[in-house]
């Protein structure tokens, strides 16, 4: 195998494909002054994961200036007129966790290599979630800019309960781990349009298809193991609260 | 239009693709007698949509056995040998539930024509939600079989909670409109991995990937308006609980 390998990397180098880089290595363990090649591969053979947290073209009007909005907060400027971190940091998002799970012998090959993440398994794009996350150490918030598409749907033009579950359990599960470390949901208890609930003369506000929404995941406290978090779904400028969750 | 439709219809007649009927009909406003022509349009101008509850090559041999187990209970013999409805009915379920949204102005046509149900948008068969719902009127109970795939990924190698979120949403929605008209969900409370919780000794059981597990939704209360609704995700045998919802 490693012979192939070898074999494959030269008939790349043959053909100019391939970049060379000569770097002076110094460590313990290599006699100091030591000359190492790496070659790099082709990016075809080895593709970076796209990061789906960037904007694409499918993306609105609204979606683009509250991305700007929060991005615009990542890095500042000083008084001197340097840069420095911002409040705010945007996280990457990837369509897997993990090249391979780590589920057992249960798991058979084929359903490992092929596993994506189940936010990011469309690839047109537009298409369903279009999302990026926005975190605030400071103030242990995090926000999610969604744009829900065509394939979201659930009661006839507007957004599925369980797709905006998804996406609750997606900021809170985030949000949780960058507080508390590796976490994984016990209990996710979901309002949806509560307005409806506490005057039943107002009525419901299910999303509607290809609207821009805006989730807030605040920490409400911790005990112990237990991490308590809150998440308000509404619209960007804040005036309509679509779902409360605990 | 009406003109070019019928020179189509032509078109096909002469290349003998469309079949001829010839009926009597019997109508107050027809004179009796009167013989009218029907004329079947081909199934590729309009084909009859695809009734996703019904068992296709991607089921495994779990899910097959549990599908049988119901259906075999939708239709009973009697004693005298005569077939009558069983205790059980098998829910057929589509990528959409209305051809055009009643969203109103804020759906651009573009998003109307091509939304589909979020449960159903993924047309490889076996990649994300496998699931059929049978519905026992007397009993006032529904079971979805769900065969979970590979797109379907949270956590690695296991359903995301989210997505396991959208089917409780499906069944318990499903089942409180067959039991109060149509409804919207209000509240979702979900416990996942509930022996975790009340004691800490057992270990979570997150669902893998691939594997077939049985929800089951019973009616708990009505209370006005409002329908209350418990639902268990558990292994196909019941032997292991992965959920508690109401």
């Amino acid at each position: 195998m490693a012979r192939s390998v070898g074999r494959i990397c030269k008939g790349f180098q043959r053909l100019g494909l391939l970049s060379k880089q000569t770097q002076l290595i110094p460590f313990t363990r290599v006699p100091v002054g030591t000359v190492r090649t790496i070659v790099t591969l082709p990016s075809f053979l080895f593709p970076q994961p796209r990061d789906f947290s960037l904007p694409n073209p499918s993306w609105g009007s609204e979606m683009m200036r509250m991305y700007e909005h929060y991005e615009s907060q990542c890095e500042v400027e000083t008084e001197g007129g340097q840069k420095q971190k911002g409040p705010w940091r945007r996280l990457p998002s990837y369509n897997r966790l993990l090249k391979y799970a780590t589920g057992g012998v249960y798991l058979s090959k084929m359903i490992q290599s092929k596993a994506r993440l189940f936010t990011r398994n469309i690839r047109n794009p537009g298409a369903a979630f279009e999302y990026v996350l926005f975190v605030n150490k400071e103030e242990q918030k995090c926000v999610c800019i969604l744009q829900a598409g065509h394939l979201l749907e659930g009661p006839p033009g507007h957004v599925h309960g369980g797709a905006i579950a998804t996406m609750i359990d997606t900021v809170t599960g985030t949000h949780a781990t960058l507080l508390s470390g590796p976490v994984m949901t016990a209990n996710l208890n979901i309002n949806y349009r509560s307005f409806f609930l506490t005057n039943p003369c107002l009525v419901p506000r299910p999303i509607p298809l290809g609207s821009t929404v805006l989730l807030e995941s605040s920490l409400e406290k911790k005990e112990g193991r237990k991490t308590f978090i809150t998440c308000r779904v509404t619209s960007t400028d804040g005036s309509k609260l679509h779902t409360e969750t605990s």
